[in-house]
């Protein structure tokens, strides 16, 4: 199946643990229509991939075009692959999809070629081609949420790997002594950074006996402590949130400081839904960016927040299909 | 002054804060010949530039090359740059070297076309080319000594940084609570993984009253301790510097580690003096490799020890100036 550039629009898609989403989308980056599905990935296979098909339908329904107007689709898939073979490696929390050949089925029923990658690496190249990134040559992004992942853009191009990956920012030591990661690791960025480490440290603090909002907005259940709760009760002014915040937010600074230092890149996007939490969160972050940065590094390298949010995975996917058509032409 | 292709030989250079090595090398990486001269890095550029010409003269003389015979010379120099402008914004030891334009009084004097680039940046471009890393597509270098630096190559291609500063890998902080570093960071790899590291670590066992062969190696005097001593002890089983070397390979492991699951690269080549110490920091830096580095990264991923040894930076420099031809070809 062959790109035809000739056609107008794009599909990108956002294969989610929970959702699927896809959007057609001009060659610019411009949002036409979307397309909605659970992604059902505890179901297995032959569950989700209609449910991807269906939103890919969808969204080319609501926008009135046909596979005629289309030159491709672009995904960003969870996980390690094999990704020009169109073979899912491991996916966490998708059930029987490791060895799965995804792209055939995708290819046969819209009749279009298919192309995906790693979902953080894919919003990497979003935020690269159309978001924060765009006039920049190189950058690294960072995804904060239930894990913390990222994807790495240098001289125009993803670094994806020797075997696809590359960008596991989360997977750095940066506090040998500290918390356990679901990776298996001690001390890595993740388990410090991420949803877990914020939960956790907001949970051991009331449980030393300190008075704190989050009680009353959890209804005294700590089970229900989520980021957004934590950061809700910090930007209102609760200590220990706050404390919750600053504490994380020194830990993601070491990781993004570590990253400026290495690569010595012109821009870190930070990503991901934790990443929402606005200065309760920043102000920690870049205070220790710029404690731990070198400074000849740090003059040429902007840190800012995504501005493509819950798009950046769609126009990723359809930065793939771009990619592929320029690099054949 | 162009570059002639056709011409055999190309002089690869390196400039140490002590001694400038040159030497005249077959296109195949073949040594044919070495000048040497002690660069008075400290005496300042008009006095240490006539040294770098006068080592690469006397490389031509004992090769029995004249300009006539040699493509161009490359050159290893310590600290960043714009390489491409011949400028050094900042060499460490280098006396009124920021700002210093190098390469013209050079091309002049020599009547060929000269390049430069960053002490380990090169390196890790010879080490590529003719050593370790011939047979990958990417490699990260590291060189322990008395700090700790590095060069990354994706792609086959060097990546340079933003502003010529990437490589740093021993500026990642790897223990926020850790020893301070000449860079003004706390509990970065150089710190902890480096000279100053080593000694300060054996220092500070001697000075709790324990005993060792390090006391009758010194001659009682611990501001003659150096690694190449703690590794000898260490060698001959002294258990306090077995220690050393083990709580230091423990540290460099995780700076491995942090680069495999960053970078996902083939190939991770350890060169520099301290990494001579053999088995006795070999084998903490593997172990700790293998406990910290995510399973499918590490399994396309070699961790090996230099092959070229003091020649990586000549070999480096005549790799800057065959890529230089190769991309005008």
């Amino acid at each position: 199946m062959e790109l035809n550039p000739n056609k107008r629009y794009v599909v990108g898609v956002d294969i989610g643990g929970t959702n699927t989403r896809a959007s057609v989308v001009e060659k610019d980056g411009r949002i036409v229509s979307e397309g909605h599905r659970p992604t059902k990935a505890m179901e297995g296979p032959d569950e989700s991939i209609p449910q991807i098909i269906d939103a890919i339908r969808e969204a080319m329904d609501n926008a009135g075009v046909t596979a005629d107007d289309v030159c491709g689709v672009g995904m960003g898939v969870p996980g390690r692959h094999k990704s020009r073979e169109g073979i899912v490696l491991w996916s966490p929390n998708f059930k029987d999809w490791g060895g799965l050949q995804l792209l055939q089925p995708l290819r046969e029923a819209l009749g279009l070629p298919v192309f995906m990658g790693n979902d953080v690496n894919v919003a990497a190249l979003g935020e690269f081609r159309f978001g924060a990134g765009k006039d920049v040559s190189s950058m690294v992004m960072m995804t904060l949420g239930t894990g913390i992942g990222g994807g790495i853009i240098l001289d125009g191009k993803l670094w994806k790997g020797a075997n696809e990956g590359a960008g596991e920012i989360g997977h750095q030591i940066v506090n040998p002594n500290g918390r356990l990661c679901g990776c298996g690791l001690y001390g890595d960025l993740e388990s410090e950074g991420s949803q877990g480490g914020i939960i956790d440290r907001a949970r051991r603090k009331i449980q030393l006996g300190r008075k704190t909002s989050l009680m009353h907005k959890v209804e005294c259940n700590l089970d229900a402590l989520t980021p957004a709760i934590i950061g809700e009760a910090a930007f209102e002014g609760d200590e220990l949130a706050l404390e919750v915040m600053q504490e994380t937010g020194f830990w993601v600074g070491i990781g993004v400081a570590n990253v400026i230092n290495f690569l010595n890149p012109e821009m870190v996007v930070i990503g991901g839904g934790i990443s929402r939490a606005g200065f309760v969160l920043w102000d920690p972050i870049m205070r220790t960016v710029k404690a731990n940065a070198l400074a000849e590094a740090l003059e040429v390298c902007q840190v800012v927040p995504s501005q493509l949010g819950d798009d950046a995975g769609i126009l990723g996917g359809v930065t793939l299909v771009l990619e592929e058509m320029e690099s054949c032409a």
